[in-house]
């Protein structure tokens, strides 16, 4: 089985790109030429303002396995989840709902740590969802929805 | 238990309504005299250009239960999906957001193969979660968020 | 491990703040001094005509655990969802879109049975999901997605 995201360190370059005829629509997808281009999903969809965020999974980018260390897992997939909100023109701030699974809820106040340091104060609406084994023996996978609501990403287009 | 969805299979009868006085709203559902017309949801809420599509299954019309084949189950959880955004006025394309529940991840390659068959080459961004048990036994439960940007639904409930 | 939700009854004081410099953003918290206030995420958040509202469960305001009674905890997780959409100036029948979590797929009638007691006859797109064994061993979480069509929230926040 492949990795749902390779795009799980901030800085990874990210490939962002229009649908043809469709200047309100921005798909954030993986870099051409890594293993998870070629697979059926965008790291993160924009139409308008709101940019829908896929599952992102917190891999290891060498062995594409979890790492030992819980926060460092937690980081990984909120560094990959920085990265696609950012690519997109947004910032983490910019979240209003996050769901995260998680097959041992005894890793959530781990996961809380880790969590608050992405954020200026205040929060997404979010579930923290206990669930089956996750893909890779992940111990997250995280997605969401952002807004921006400060300047329209309308314009940013539309300047390019 | 009864089924969550019973609009599974392509070109079933789906029941489009605007809440009375609410020329912004949709609800489809499914055809009245139906098992699943009886159940408390929709299989879609449009509102505006945005369409929010209830967690579809994959059950064989006669008998109500996963079919035997993954691929088959799989094509029949998206004819459902693919059965509402139509009904709705939207296609495929038009999907921003995917998430697909499955109680066993080794069908990751199985749904990926059947999935990439109802896009045109951009994909939504997406979550494949390991869940627990799912209605009926199935083996996928898909649920997402579609946006028209081409040409505003309202515009299509306007000339009714 | 703490629970994600206290704002479980309805009526209980929930705090609204608009972002600072945020004229369309609102985030609907736990009233400050609760457990609840001190987790990282918020119960709701709107922008715009949208409410993204979180992951609720259904707890015994005073055990902070699951009531014994399965209807009685779907009556506390929807008398949550309730207060928060309400806090938000939504009514129930704004949802859109419901997702609920839970362990255990016999609970499924029950939780129907409680569940169309909260709509007057539409109702939203739904996806009832399997999941693993949730915080507090709660039997159902439900999270969900709000939108107004009949009078513009904006209005309401421009009042102010």
């Amino acid at each position: 089985m492949r990795t749902t995201i390779m795009a799980i360190v901030a800085g990874l370059a990210l490939c962002v790109t229009a649908a043809a005829g469709d200047g309100q629509r921005e798909y954030i997808s993986a870099a051409a030429g890594t293993d998870a281009a070629k697979l059926p999903f965008s790291n993160g969809v924009r139409v308008g303002n709101t940019l829908y965020v896929a599952g992102h999974l917190g891999l290891d980018p060498k062995t594409q396995m979890p790492p030992a260390d819980v926060e460092a897992e937690a980081r990984l997939v909120l560094d990959g989840i920085k990265a696609t909100v950012e690519a997109a023109g947004f910032t983490m701030d910019d979240l209003v709902s996050v769901t995260v699974f998680c097959p041992d809820l005894a890793q959530y106040d781990a996961f809380n740590r880790v969590y608050i340091g992405y954020f200026n104060g205040k929060f997404p609406a979010r579930a923290f969802v206990g669930s089956g084994p996750l893909i890779r023996g992940a111990r997250f996978e995280v997605l969401g929805t952002a807004v921006r609501t400060q300047a329209p990403a309308e314009d940013r287009a539309a300047a390019r």
